[in-house]
């Protein structure tokens, strides 16, 4: 016979999921109702006001897709990719490579623009790419590379992309609530995010916000979305506002109490107020990190506040430090992924994660595991170092 | 400012989702941990045998789709469909046409045995389909058809479709937990299924399984499989047992704790009881309707008992039913679908939702608002007959 499960404590610090709120988790605990029920779509029509403000736009479409970020994604690349359409794909990481999976499979033909691991998407390239071609129907790339800890210039990038003729598709996943992002400014045509990163709701359910000109895009199809759970026209008359809902899927009604939760919780803190908590204790987990000795993989202007990659120090096993780190301290940080799987760690400051408390056990932890480790660290300064750099 | 959301307390006896057992929402409520953490993945373990003792079978490729049933279906029919493949799809309800959908979107051709609303699907008609065609490679069907109350004979079908060497494609969204189903005894090639029916989790998850011929058939596919999220080649590296997991998408951490939950639920209680409770209080909530003079719209022999179809009695509104039935009891009872639209009503009794007491409330409620609207039916005698049922 099998037992009930019952997790243990974990302090998360890894690229996701982060610590979900008691608030969020309580929400999610609540009684289920129907899908379809008066309660439930009042709750709906919420969470859609409530996305559009963390968005920051007013795209008529932007609506949760019940499922994870990657579905997230596909319900972008699904919609707006045609058979034969070119689509440059930047990569500059582990998820600019998953929308060249998602382009090819829809049909379309991706023309990419590949930048190093650690970098942000350069904008020559992709100019380049656009004067060579002048059928560039879609520009996709990701804002905030959870695989590396880049910010790429997504306002940058939009405008390129508008002078081109092209809509854009970016990956939010990482971006939204955590670093300043804003989608009607920016002109933005299609965004997905996930809610399990600087939302800190539970994962599986994936923000998606759709401009006019996408819709537009996607009304004008000549070829039927090979999809119909991720099928933008069909999910409308669900999740559009006003008018008698269709049934569509059935809701994932608990999940949604917990994203409407935790949204609810950024509208109180303030979405600038929770870019600026990022930054915050971004600074002070670098003071202790650099203080220690470590090093930061990417350079500071394109640096990711709520993903901190650190590089392994030489004579390390980082797989030993997370092990331990899990074990002895309920810290979870992540791992590299891709070509810099065991040359970094990605430590998260991500949502709920991003606390002062966070901050110092992180510090703490990772001081005492590299040193029981025989690593080659400063010890006893970085605690100092961090609360200094709070101090400041 | 939009505050938290606080559910009213309703009585799920529609269509599903059903009422969710505290146990279950206790479990989706506890602290979210990794997706990569080894107490996630040996929780994961656990799903997979659960799901493989509900559905009973051994198939290795045994798992829950991180999305609600819809996805479940697709990710059946996108993996196993490719272009030109001949699919009978048998439609006698709302979600055969959707069959039909996926087989088209995904470049097959959907052959259709159409059935009336209400009945089952007939082997004749599918035996002559596949005597006129020798190159039929799948046939799809809904065991228990959620739009019409109808159960069709799964085992049967399955034979026929072995004789004439075509792989099924079973819907038993509505049908796991609730009735007979036996998945390797059957010989059924793929099969999905939702949690909010009679595992009375939250929606969201859809439990899907595929036996050894159709996972040869994934293997051997010349297309790629046109969608990311699903593909079953990608999907199996991430929940496949034994070998290191391979990162793919995100889990829904706290979504799967209560599917957990409600499967070691339903381990507890063991799965033959589970059917006969659907069994069991079925015969007492038809004997109090059937007193009232209410009838049901679905033969006997093909009635399912986890979801029962009733006529609306001439003259009456039967929206305004099901709104008083809301505002005043907190009782959510369904709405016909497409062709039963305005004429049946849909009374769930699933999973936590099939107990005595649902059995009164509903028999009760509705009486006493059929009353009150004025409408020919016997007063007095329903929680009688129902109560009478039981102590045969």
């Amino acid at each position: 016979m099998i037992n009930s499960f019952h997790p243990p404590l974990r302090t998360l610090m890894g690229p996701g999921p982060s610590d979900v709120s008691p608030r969020v988790l309580a929400a999610m605990a609540r009684p289920t109702i129907g899908h379809l029920d008066p309660a439930f779509i009042g709750m709906m029509d919420e969470i859609k006001q409530l996305l559009q403000f963390a968005l920051r736009t007013n795209n008529e479409l932007t609506m949760p897709v019940s499922a994870p970020g990657s579905a997230g994604m596909e319900a972008c690349f699904v919609n707006l990719v045609e058979p034969g359409d070119k689509v440059i794909v930047c990569q500059n990481g582990v998820f600019g490579g998953r929308m060249k999976e998602n382009v090819e499979r829809f049909g379309g033909i991706a023309l990419m623009v590949e930048d190093e691991w650690g970098t942000a998407v350069s904008l020559d390239k992709v100019r380049a790419l656009m004067e060579q071609h002048d059928d560039i129907k879609l520009l996709a790339f990701v804002h905030a590379e959870t695989s590396t800890g880049v910010r790429s210039d997504a306002e940058a990038l939009c405008r390129l992309a508008r002078d081109y003729g092209c809509l854009t598709i970016v990956d939010a996943v990482t971006s939204l609530g955590g670093i300043e992002l804003e989608v009607d400014l920016w002109g933005i045509d299609a965004i997905y995010s996930g809610t399990q990163k600087c939302l800190s709701a539970p994962p599986g359910i994936s923000p998606v916000s759709f401009s006019e000109r996408a819709l537009e895009k996607v009304r004008q199809r000549e070829s039927r979305v090979p999809s119909w759970f991720l099928d933008k026209k069909l999910v409308m008359g669900y999740w559009g506002g006003g008018q008698k809902r269709a049934y569509h899927h059935t809701a994932p009604v608990n999940a949604l109490y917990g994203l409407h939760e935790s949204l609810v919780m950024l509208q109180e803190e303030g979405i600038k107020q929770a870019w600026e908590r990022h930054q915050y204790h971004h600074q002070a987990l670098r003071a202790g990190l650099e203080a220690m000795g470590l090093h930061f993989t990417v350079d500071a202007p394109v640096r990711l506040p709520q993903l901190n990659s650190v590089a392994v120090p030489t004579g390390v096993d980082e797989a030993r430090v997370r092990s331990l780190l899990l074990e002895r301290y309920g810290l979870e940080i992540g791992a590299g992924l891709g070509v810099l799987a065991g040359k970094v760690w990605r430590i998260g400051l991500m949502g709920s994660s991003c606390t002062r408390r966070h901050v110092m056990v992180c510090i703490d932890a990772l001081e005492n595991t590299l040193l029981e480790l025989g690593a080659d660290i400063h010890a006893g300064v970085a605690a100092q170092a961090a609360s200094a750099a709070y101090a400041e």
